[in-house]
């Protein structure tokens, strides 16, 4: 592969990568994180060395087993006799919905790569980032440790239903849950201390538990058909009698002849004789006994379509039967019926049936054993699920269809014996219920304290949440010991609450808050398409996803809207502090993007054209100069810059470097960190651009043509004025000074230059007095005015007071313009002091004469060198053939004659042609020559310099003179003189003198910033 | 002035500024719109020279008026009655706080600048621009309308207070109040039309009523402390009686001796006997008469402290009276009492109430009357708010302290004889507030009406929603016949709701839209930061504003949610539509600066590395070129751009004009226009950026290294093969490719080089069969295989099937290879067909060598006349000076030797150094004059090259023909081919080499596109 082989070091050939990618190594790239999550795998698989599991075994029933659960056998039953069959329905439904849809985009996400370390939590966090990562991570977590909770209490639910003692015995009800649950706790967490790979193996014991468990009840339900069993309840008018206490269903017997009373007589009445008082509702209504389980053929359904909720305390009631009821009576004997626990409403049934359906993401927790993750996580996933919402589904119609509503609705099955209602349906023995519940339960509990501990562990080792760091750390062989104690502890808390229908709403907040997540995932990623969103499983859709993500948020607030604030509140707590932090994490994720997405959005949505004037805000290109060093110059002009607030606007820093690119890259490098660096420490918001070029024109012109980007435009430049720029070595630099002027006036930029940058206060400093003073001579656009402004709003200048100096002439009525001036700048909502200075025409002093000479000299000195220097170029040029001579031509340094011709043509400025303007100045070195000495002979210079200049350099240099008298008297003290910048010279010839004019306005001052407008107005006295 | 002559056509000296300023024409630069504003205001102010107002007469008083209203005398009793002193005084607190904080906002809107045409519309569409001015303005617009019905309603309630019958007349009465509605709206729209100019010199004859019968209820409270009116209320057990239908407050009468049944017996009973069958009710309680004005030293107010509120049709009850009252019974002769006519609430109450303290904005109204708007605005508004917030918190707590409950929720004062109850409480005479509140409410009815279509016509006639333009017409002095139509009917719409009740929260909403705007103007304004955003009003606060915009929306939502969500949709709905009609307008808005603070922020959070693998996305710059004509050349480029779906990225398409900035402007303009509109033709989203630069090379590096801004920066590079290369004209194009594809290599930047590009196809071309062929020779990233999956999103590709093909050599086991290749592209989750290509290792033809030797001769002929002028030109330099010679050194076409030997020391290759190069070359032009015909004596030559070449040009030839024989074999038919590109050569001696060699890699196929990597991983199976 010879046509490759200089690059073999950098890129593989293929066949070497597919070889090395063989067994998954890592790609050339690879981060780090995936190199040791590999090294990790490939350890572990070498001591297990388990045989990768399918869809079925692998996803599927994993899914089933952690999905079907305790709610199922201990409150579905009441969940039904509460919202009725239409309403339970409703519910399952929208549960499913929501697991369903929150699969599919789960599916989406776990397809779309490998996921090195196995599990859920790496899943979403390396497609939603670190913050949302760990948020999201966290709430899975508590959720999962609540569930532990809740299995706990459900198993002791189980077991303590036979000891039930009605309500009057509720608070030590209350408190044997919580110690039989926290013994149940310990011991399940010593368990998974000692044992943990026997509770995965006994996860499919576990799981044959709960499907023999249901298929009882379906046996069950099936044979109501046929035979139903014969399950009474008693009934005291229409009130559901507490089957303790009394064994006959009646008042009274015949025993023999004689009427004998029952032990229900004599919990209700003070004596067991048949006169004896009687509760009044007892003595008004028959006893009767019910079939609880009238049978699937019964028509009880209709009966149960509706929700019938209940009051806390209120009781159960038959409907149908008539009852006699005294409504001003006092209820008695309260004890005896059977009453319901809690208020039950619509929205707490929801809260309490979530956690049956959550658990769909045991499978993708296993795609390290899999064999295809890729194929087997969405096929099991969304099959478990499947499975699961028919069984609830179909549960929810059978159990309205068989089971009369005051068995449904009596929660312990008070009525029943103490018997599980569910298992009062089931065939052939209400135990399987008992006993299938109680280890699935158990098995569950185990799960979730085998599980979470390693979440918390897998959280805490990414290492983003820094106070976690500690439950990082395991036993030698890798148990997490301290997050086991930890997930312990909350699961305590969870056992303390000591009620299931009081933890459910908790863990589904959790649940929902981590499946929300996980479809906003997908939902962000699809819409951003970025090309690594190329999920295998194919059936997702941003729709999709987005209602999945509002049907959480809805179940959510739902279920309990504090709780849901609660939770909210809990996760964006751990974003913040996972932000604050500054998790800076090797793995990108998918939605990072979306700050990409967004400066593209909002740079495509900005107008092209300018800003109304009304919105015009300076953004600055500086134009920094770097040393050889590649330091910068004048770190001045970037406070300038910062004390300008232009950070509210758009900056651009920009440097040159002379070279070219391949060349002097490293050094277009520290230039572009040396500005950087300058930037912070003065504090200026924007962006540094370093630009190599063959020479520094075209550097220079470039930063001004194409800094920004679209819209984001640059409409100022601050470039400072050329230092020592009469020495000759500095030429150059002087030169280009005069194009920037040119361009920027070209390109309807504004222009600031500040002379004598160093002197120009840092940041740190403070004036606590002193005033900015405009000296405001021509009127183009309002930049004078504004800068003082937008000065004063930093700190080192806001003592300082603005004035505006203008200039009033021969036949100006400088009391009016004053009175103008005044109006002017009150509409214009700026505070300042005005000043108008008179300034009459006066005689040309003679010192004017001898400064312009001088000047016209010194140029005219240059200009013969470089004229020379032509000439003589010229002539080689004549020895070396044509063709070179026009390339020479467009040489930059060369242009000049080009240039001048182009803009007389376009200007139309009564200027001289260039020839001309070479015969002018043969006369003037003519007239040079003969007066040797100019400055004593000042009158025929002077008339040489006018024969050919027209007066103007002398009436120039005669206002430069003047006016920078004025400023001087009026400014001397002030701590910054803003000033009009005159314009450049049209042509070359002018470019000595414009220096010169400019260094003679400024002479005297301290602090001078030129300020040239761009050509529009800035600031308008218009709302 | 000569310094700044040169620009005195385009920036006037500031004398000559000042005096076209002295009478507010306008800036130099000054939109149309403010000429126009100016030149009709001008007119206006010749016609009409009215003196201008001051603080008081312009804007307190107006705002006054406008403030107190109906509402006050109509409702104000009945919302303390029913809301309680402490309820009311809360709403009334909300509300006046409310307004407050609007005044705040708005008086900094309103002091930013000269509000040109004058009024509030203008003045927030100016501030908010045209979509929310719009939307904004159509609410004020109907709020003021609904609130012209609510006058008329009320004006029709004072009269109608007497004809009332009670609850059973309700239905009639509504239709009287509609009738009536009518007859007065008919009227007034009448008097409008007809005399406009009278409405507004009444106005402060209204607004004298107003404080006239406010004077009179403040006498009136005073009075009762010392003398409080005998004003008795009839009460039947705690029941109030309609007073109308009896005289006498008794059941009976004494009458002589005899005793006699009242008018109020019959009233009750089926006779006038004393032993007639009565009313239950009526014979179990007594009748008593209670003082419905105890006075304000009677300690009402403890008993009015809380709120009353009640079920529509309930009973006005006495608190603190003893009734019998039998559950069971029936309520009989429900017309004698006095019923409630709408159950109210508390949020109720807000609705109705918010009416009261609209109006803030009649000062505003007038700027351009007021002689110092700036001033006026603020203080005057700000004190009538006050002062209206006084008046109204003191009736409130003066009303409750003086009248009885029972009197102040009878709204209609059924029970006082059907007095305005704020009426009976007046002093002197309770017809001071009938005519007062009657003449007040006509007043502002017909100010509303006034005020209304003119509204409308500003709204029209600014044009920025199409369908109203013909509102914008009126009459010839300028009134809106049209829109006063409009107003009347809508105003109709109110009417015939015929209900204060009803009406009133619907204009409620639409100023608390309004006035939400007004705020979100000023907090946005400040926030942002404008340089223009400096209100003459100092005391706003951004925080100020915020909280004036929640509690306007808070009181939306609290007054009527469905209203409030109403409200909204029409004020998106017009929003939208402007939006969609796309409003150009000149007036620029203070908030479009939203954008470009957004994209600006956006860019700043930019990370500035490079993004994660998982978020790369190629973000392209397109490399074009220009013709002489400024257009593009190759357009297919672009439509290639396009299909790759960058648009989802950032898209720079860039070129480059040779020149100087001052003289080619126009050409970089026009060839950026060209740019965009093909950008348009081909849908490329992104940016055109044209560069001037001194020569090519410059220009095109420029756009490398500098395209983008901060974080957004490109990625890619997209770079058409040069065409006709080997043309000598075209040899600096050709340099300058290889030059890009040096640059991309050394910035990290991918390369994608589509050869033949006028093959490829247009957008509009659809593929229906095919396959886009990847050859994966060298892994430098994985850019080879993401580009076909992007590709194939693009309509034009979709139907292509991507297949791979990679290349085994001799010691590769192909079939493993094929195998890995195919789980890499499984982990990848691309879609391809696999194949590997064996090649093997075989003798180099003759052919080869033929054709390696042809291309040597050619770029040896070439590097010799390159040379001989290169010696030529140094023989030359030798002549000029030593410093001449070092700068010419610096000339870019003249770089070479320095970097050839810069490179060497950097990648320290074993190539040649250009001494040993240059005998190298000299040995070969040796061989090449020796065998004069190449092509004959191959060997021979061959040895020639191969004796200085070290066979690596001919290995490298072998490579690229058998390469290509593999690919024409294997791809000649696919839609396209992509390709590993091979690296540029190192030095500059292989330069035409390596464009043979790309030449030969790709002959004799239709569309190949050569790929470069840019260093950096782009895809990864992890996910």
């Amino acid at each position: 592969m010879a046509l490759f082989e200089e690059e073999m070091d950098t890129s593989p050939m293929v066949s070497s990568l597919l070889s090395s990618l063989a067994n998954y190594s890592n790609l050339t790239q690879g981060s780090k994180e995936h190199e040791e999550a590999e090294n990790n795998e490939e350890a572990r698989k070498k001591t297990v060395q388990a045989p990768r599991m399918g869809t079925i075994m692998g996803v599927y029933l994993p899914c089933l087993q952690n999905i079907l659960g305790v709610i199922l056998f201990l409150r579905m039953t009441w969940l039904v006799g509460a919202g009725g069959v239409l309403g339970t329905f409703t519910i399952v439904f929208m549960c499913c919905s929501t697991t369903m849809l929150t699969a599919i985009s789960m599916s989406a996400i776990a397809t779309n790569g490998v996921v090195p370390a196995g599990g859920s939590y790496y899943m979403i966090s390396r497609s939603l980032g670190p913050e949302f990562g760990g948020a999201v991570g966290i709430c899975f977590y508590l959720g999962t440790t609540f569930a532990g909770a809740m299995y706990i209490l459900g198993s002791a639910a189980i077991f303590k239903m036979e000891g039930l003692e009605g309500a009057e015995a509720e608070a030590a009800l209350l408190n044997n849950m919580r110690v039989f649950g926290t013994i149940v706790l310990s011991f399940m967490a010593l368990v998974v201390f000692v044992g943990v790979k026997y509770v995965n193996k006994l996860a499919l014991v576990f799981l044959a538990c709960v499907i023999l468990s249901i298929l009882a009840v379906y046996a069950g339900v099936i044979k109501t058909s046929f035979d139903p069993p014969d399950f009474p309840v008693c009934v005291l008018g229409n009130r559901t009698l507490v089957s303790k206490g009394f064994d006959i269903c009646a008042k009274t017997i015949e025993r023999g002849n004689a009427t004998v009373t029952t032990k229900l007589w004599r919990a209700f009445c003070d004596s067991e004789f048949l006169n004896a008082t009687c509760d009044e509702y007892f003595t008004n209504n028959n006893i009767s006994q019910i079939q609880g389980i009238p049978g699937i053929t019964s028509g009880i359904l209709a009966e149960n379509l509706f929700s019938t909720f209940m009051e806390k305390n209120s009781m159960l009631e038959k409907r149908g039967i008539p009852a006699v009821l005294d409504p001003e009576a006092p209820e008695t004997n309260t004890n005896r019926y059977v009453l319901a626990d809690i208020t039950s409403f619509f929205t707490l049934l929801v809260g309490i049936y979530f956690p049956s359906v959550t658990g769909i993401m045991a499978g993708s927790n296993r795609s390290g054993d899999l064999q295809d993750a890729q194929k087997s996580i969405p096929i099991g996933t969304i099959m478990a699920i499947t499975t699961t919402s028919i069984i609830y589904m179909s549960s929810v119609i059978l159990f309205g269809a068989c089971v009369d509503g005051v068995v449904l609705r009596d929660k312990f099955g008070e009525g029943v014996n103490g018997n599980l209602v569910i298992g009062t349906l089931a065939w052939p023995s209400p135990w399987v219920i008992v006993f299938g519940s109680f280890f699935s339960t158990c098995g569950a509990g185990l799960q979730s304290l085998t599980g979470a501990p390693r979440l918390l562990q897998a959280i805490a080792r990414d290492g983003i949440i820094p106070f976690l760091r500690a439950f990082g750390h395991g036993k030698a062989n890798g148990e997490p010991t301290w997050a086991l104690l930890l997930t312990a502890c909350i699961c305590e808390i969870g056992i303390l609450i000591a009620s299931l229908d009081a933890v459910a709403p908790i863990l589904s907040m959790f649940f929902l808050m981590c499946y929300m997540f996980v479809n906003l995932a997908c939902a962000l990623q699809t819409l951003l398409r970025t090309p690594n969103w190329r999920p295998r499983f194919k059936f997702y859709h941003w729709a999709l996803s987005l209602l999945g993500m509002s049907l959480c948020l809805t179940l959510m607030f739902l279920c309990s809207w504090y709780y849901a604030i609660v939770a909210m509140v809990i996760a964006s707590c751990i974003y913040k502090y996972i932000e604050f932090c500054g998790a800076e994490k090797e793995w990108g994720d998918g939605i990072r993007g979306i700050s990409l997405s967004a400066a593209r959005y909002a740079l495509m949505r900005l107008e092209e054209g300018p800003p109304h004037t009304k919105n015009w805000r300076p953004q600055i290109l500086v134009l920094m100069s770097l040393d050889v060093e590649q330091n910068v110059e004048q770190p001045r002009l970037l406070s300038l810059t910062s004390q300008l607030k232009a950070g509210k606007g758009l900056t651009i820093v920009g440097a040159c470097v002379e070279g070219t690119y391949l060349n002097n890259q490293p050094q277009a490098q520290k230039g572009d960190q040396s500005l950087r660096k300058l930037m912070e420490v003065e504090k200026v918001k924007g962006f540094s651009q370093v630009v190599i070029s063959s020479n520094l024109r075209d550097a220079t012109s470039h930063l001004i043509q194409a800094g920004g980007l679209g819209g984001l435009h640059h409409n100022t430049v601050l470039v400072s004025f050329p230092r020592n720029w009469k020495q000759a070595e500095e030429h150059h630099r002087c030169r280009n000074f005069i194009e920037v002027v040119r361009e920027t006036t070209a390109s309807h930029l504004a222009l600031l230059v500040p002379k004598n940058i160093s002197a120009y206060p840092s940041n740190g400093e403070r004036f606590t007095e002193g005033h900015i003073d405009v000296w405001w001579i021509v009127h183009d656009g309002g930049m004078l005015m504004l800068l003082p402004f937008l000065l004063r709003h930093h700190k080192v200048w806001r003592k300082c007071k603005m004035r505006i100096f203008t200039v009033a002439q021969m036949d100006d009525n400088s009391i009016q313009m004053k009175k103008d001036l005044m109006t002017f700048l009150y509409h214009l909502r700026f505070d300042a002091e005005v000043e108008v200075v008179e300034m009459h025409e006066s005689d040309i002093s003679a010192y004017t004469y001898e400064k312009t000479l001088v000047m016209e000299q010194r140029s005219q000195i240059l200009k013969e060198m470089h004229l020379t220097k032509n000439e003589r170029e010229r002539e080689i040029q004549s020895i070396t053939d044509v063709s070179r001579g026009s390339i020479r031509r467009k040489n930059p340094s060369n242009l000049h004659p080009q240039r001048s011709i182009a803009e007389e043509s376009v200007g139309g400025s009564g200027e001289e042609k260039s020839e001309e303007e070479v015969a002018a100045v043969s006369h003037f070195v003519l007239c040079a020559i003969i007066h040797q000495k100019p400055s004593h002979s000042q009158k025929k210079s002077l008339q040489c310099g006018v024969s050919y200049r027209n007066h103007s350099n002398v009436r120039r240099m005669h206002h430069a003179q003047k006016l920078n008298e004025v400023i001087v008297k009026k400014s001397q003290e002030a701590k910054l003189v803003l000033l009009n910048m005159p314009g450049p010279p049209k042509n070359r010839t002018g470019e000595e003198n414009y220096m010169e004019f400019l260094e003679v306005l400024t002479e005297g001052l301290n602090r001078v910033l030129l300020v040239r407008g761009g050509g529009r107005e800035v600031i308008t006295i218009y709302s």
